[in-house]
């Protein structure tokens, strides 16, 4: 049997009772899935253009000929589908890079590094053996005492000390301990690689970045710090859920799902160090560490640990600081006997990532006051200077990245990102790379939102003014909505509307943020004059106009200069663990400090959400520069 | 094609060109074989009784039937041989068990135990993680710090910690650090178990002694330290070559040779624990941790570990203390994540089964001074205090386990351990288990020695006196040679004799041994006046006559109350290391303060040994208490 798709024209064979999504990601195609296959957020919708499947029932309305991948089977003969544009992913989407330079004071001081001993030759009276010998030259030359060797190593010694004439150029791997605070030289190491003789040439290292979206990778040259190569790319695990507790609960209720999620993760990683290594013509075993900074339910499923915990009321992780692994127990692609160190996490949603961030910004050793802050599915937050730092996360929703949202859709060719309204309600928008409108992407909806906010399209609850006469303002099948772009001239035909219910999301997203950041200033009693700067992290950081944020009140109304991009800080801060031991130890310290604020406790948040719920606020004082009817 | 073995009657498929030596091997039967394959021991011999066998040149005396089976190829058709019983190993010896009982000072501290921990149940004030939350508990409950976690233990926790409802069993392996010296509390320990709840129940750990001839192991339950099964097998390795040296070569020049090796010490062991578990109903799993004792080749070989430049001047060990090793890394029968510590070596010849009987006796920690003898293959020794040790080790050749000597054999039925001489000559023999002679092992040597010199048989220079006439005394065809027991009377039926030259034999190794103890007193300066206890370790040592052996020379001549049996320290020490961690640092620490004595270097060992090779010795003032004509 065999399954045909178009316009691809690409046939894979299936069998029957195969469900049509697990058959369409078999030939490469990676459909929309934020439900995971529960068959409740309909992404996964495709045309059935000849053969029959056996379909479950679903809540979703579906076209004539449309199905749900995820709840359809095959039963008997052949099936050709059609899949529409916007049900794929990954097309034309760029995954946005470092823009923005931040100082790395720390100098370059690797978690892995080599060394050439020259040690004495034995002789009848200097007779000691060979691990002696050199653990003593190790210790004189660099001061380091608790050295771990393995079996493996163990093995090879007497060879290669013999072959290099000893002299030998030897890996060592620090193994930091994990209470900190210890001087470098203390620090538990490992060798992890033995040469004969003086080895030359680089050495690399991996920073790596694991978002829920996309996974970034700098690959580093561990002998002078520098990025040698970078490359960023969806995480492959999207297709299992598009959010963390989406992917925590596959990781859970399904067969194997730890598993998959994890291979995913690694895949994800593998692609990328794959084709840098290829491109820059570098070995897979001169990789020898790797640091990761990702959200904890990230680092968990990238470990195999199981997550389901995070979910679950009180929201525990399985580990803040897992310890470091070696790779031959990930099957990363990097020497089997280097070491993967994760950044430390403060709480179940306050992760790597973020710790990374305060790292990368040297937020906790400034004596002004910082408030760090990184918007995505979830947005976190991070508050304090050198002396304390208080963190928390709120649930943004999917809505600015595409989810939630009718016409929603990511930073992606075609994406709506700016609107401009003339007379009489006409309106220019601009898109991403010039394409035809397909969708708004989530910095298209905050100047949306603007833009009608000051042109009264909508008012302060966000409804439209039912008042306006006009074509464009109308009341379709899921209540009122505003035309966009006439289907004339969409890439797929349909009009491209903004509907009530999407500009409410946007506003409890918009309000989740403002009440968490809110809750922060509280609990250390402080108002925004308080604060000298705000740091804006993340991919979506880099394309929100700062001023529309304001205006819908999604970020504090405080002057402009104050706010600075900083880009994905948590790569940053994983290049700088990696380069530095002295930074990993700070970012470790540090985290241990860190006040991690659950919102879920208490009536805090909830009271500053349900004010954050009208365009800006409902105490108009927070947002003097708004000028508000 | 196939091999009948007689008079087994045990058929085993060959192949043409494979070793007759290995096809009988592959039946089961241990051939002796002391010169690892290379066909100048003649020990391999069988008779072929049909079938044609490829043979090569051998410079050995075959009878008319007899081939050596490691130089025979099969060529074409089936083979039949017969195997006589002088050529098999095992029948019949007894292994001899400690018999000695030595005070253990040390507390049960073992190197693994299990702790069992009531955690506080998490609840949104108290959000830790898990991993944070045990070790957090493990510090409180028992001050232990630095803590290694695996990514199997961490991907456990969550499950684990749940399902027990927040009591959890912890396994602790403690893998005290190499510098040594550290309080307890500040060693490494891994944890290598976790259970839900409180689990009840004995654990347990190996002691083993791998010597070159025979390996031991102790089956002890660590929550009582009592040892649970003992057992003795001889070591798989000796199809490889009869000594240290001959092994080393195998494992050189023989293609995969270190691994089989390694292999048959790990089979050797492998087979006494399974035999001990299945006896006394216990889980494999349940033994976690293991601690070996043996001297430095062995060691080398057990882990796999080059040993070649042990054997090749300036004779350097690739490693004296390896690390500890995970079991899964060497299939050893226990617990996969348990591990396996050596007992730390001084130098090549001076190795973890000595440095071990140095803990067991508690010369280390004694004001007086004692000397330690380990006869063996190898005679090591230790003469200190608790100030200072000193150690060397000499090479007494294979003479007291039956190799180099006509018709010596080791300790087994029918070896003749004793003689008495009644009027015109006539001998009683005594023999193990009073079996019909055979031959003569190592203690009855030094009785027939030390009789002949009593009788004036021989003289000082070990020649017999040519004026006896007897028909004992006769010239052969390997010179003049003494019958003990007439054909008649014999297993074999055949005369058992002692040559000349084997009486030259056993004189080179008395008088290595005691040029050696001469050695490491002159180095210190004193006499056998100072040293208050000689004690005897090893399984010879305890059929050993000390008379006799002072007699002929071997041992110094001090009042016999000195001497102790102390038995076999080796396995002593390494249970006193598997049940007290501070006997284990204490073995560690001393190790590396004890004095290594190379006799290889400059002539003070080779003037003592030339003095030692007269009955008892040149210089008659050492040995006052022998009556010499």
């Amino acid at each position: 049997m065999k399954l045909s798709i178009r316009p691809d024209n690409l046939v894979v064979d299936i069998e029957k009772g195969g469900s049509l999504l697990e058959g369409v990601r078999s030939a490469g195609i990676n459909l929309a899935s934020s439900c995971g296959g529960k068959g409740t957020c309909g992404k996964c919708k495709v045309e059935l253009v000849t053969g029959n499947l056996e379909t479950k029932a679903s809540m979703k309305k579906l076209g004539a000929n449309e199905v749900l991948s995820c709840q359809s089977f095959f039963t008997d003969g052949d099936v050709t589908i059609n899949i529409p544009n916007d049900g794929r992913r990954l097309s034309g989407h760029k995954v946005l890079i470092n823009e923005i330079s931040l100082p790395n004071p720390f100098g370059l001081e690797p978690l892995f590094r080599r060394v050439v001993l020259r040690l004495p030759e034995p002789s009848l009276d200097n007779n000691i053996d060979d691990l002696s010998r050199l653990l003593v030259e190790l210790k004189r030359e660099i001061g380091i005492e608790d050295i771990y060797f393995s079996l493996e190593m163990m093995q090879k010694l007497p060879r290669v000390l013999r072959e290099g004439n000893w002299t030998v150029t030897v890996g060592l791997a620090l193994l930091s301990c994990t209470e900190g605070g210890c001087g470098i030289n203390g620090c538990r190491t490992e060798i992890i690689e033995l040469e004969p003789g003086e080895v030359q040439g680089a050495y690399y290292g991996l920073a790596v970045d694991i978002g829920t979206t996309t996974v970034k990778v700098n690959l580093v040259d561990l002998t002078t710090g520098e990025t040698v190569a970078s490359g960023g790319e969806y995480n492959l695990q999207q297709r299992y859920g598009d959010d963390v507790i989406n992917r925590i609960v596959y990781s859970t209720d399904e067969k194997d799902g730890l598993n998959r999620l994890q291979q995913a993760a690694l895949t994800s990683i593998n692609n990328l160090v794959q084709k840098m290594l290829s491109e820059q013509k570098i070995k897979e075993e001169h990789i020898y560490t790797c640091v990761v900074a990702g959200n904890t339910t990230m680092v968990h499923l990238f470990l195999g640990i199981p997550a389901n915990n995070i979910r679950l009321e009180p929201y525990i992780p399985a580990a803040s600081l897992p310890y470091p692994v070696k790779s031959r127990y990930l099957g990363l692609a990097m020497n089997p006997n280097g070491f993967i160190y994760t950044l430390p996490a403060v709480g179940s949603y306050v992760g790597g990532d973020i710790t990374s961030g305060v790292l990368a910004t040297r937020l906790s050793s400034k004596e002004r006051i910082s408030l760090l802050i990184d918007i995505g599915t979830n947005g976190e937050m991070v508050l304090g200077n050198s002396d304390w730092q208080i963190s928390c996360a709120c649930s943004a929703g999917p809505c600015f990245e595409g989810g939630g949202i009718k016409y929603g859709m990511r930073a992606m060719d075609g994406a709506i990102d700016k609107v401009d309204i003339g007379p009489d309600y006409e309106i220019t928008v601009n898109t991403i790379n010039d394409k035809k409108p397909q969708g708004i992407c989530g910095s298209g909806l905050i100047d949306i939102m603007s833009t009608f906010l000051k042109e009264e399209i909508i008012g302060r609850t966000g409804k439209f003014d039912k008042n306006i006469k006009n074509t464009r303002l109308r009341l379709g099948e899921e209540g009122w909505e505003f035309v966009l772009v006439w289907g004339k001239d969409t890439e797929h035909g349909n009009d491209i509307v903004i509907l009530e219910t999407d500009i409410d999301n946007v506003i409890r997203a918009k309000g989740a943020i403002f009440g968490a950041i809110r809750v922060l200033m509280k609990n250390v009693g402080m108002t925004f004059d308080n604060v000298s700067e705000i740091l804006i992290a993340g991919g979506f950081g880099n394309s929100l106009n700062i001023k529309d944020a304001i205006t819908i009140g999604m970020l504090p109304d405080v002057p402009l200069e104050k706010y600075r991009y900083v880009g994905n800080t948590s790569l940053k801060g994983a290049q700088m663990s990696l380069t530095s031991v002295r930074a990993f130890e700070e970012v470790k310290e540090m985290s241990k400090g860190m006040t991690y604020l659950d919102l879920s406790i208490g009536n805090d948040f909830m009271e500053e959400f349900v004010s954050a719920l009208f365009l800006p606020h409902t105490d108009f004082t927070l947002f003097k520069s708004v000028a508000v009817n």
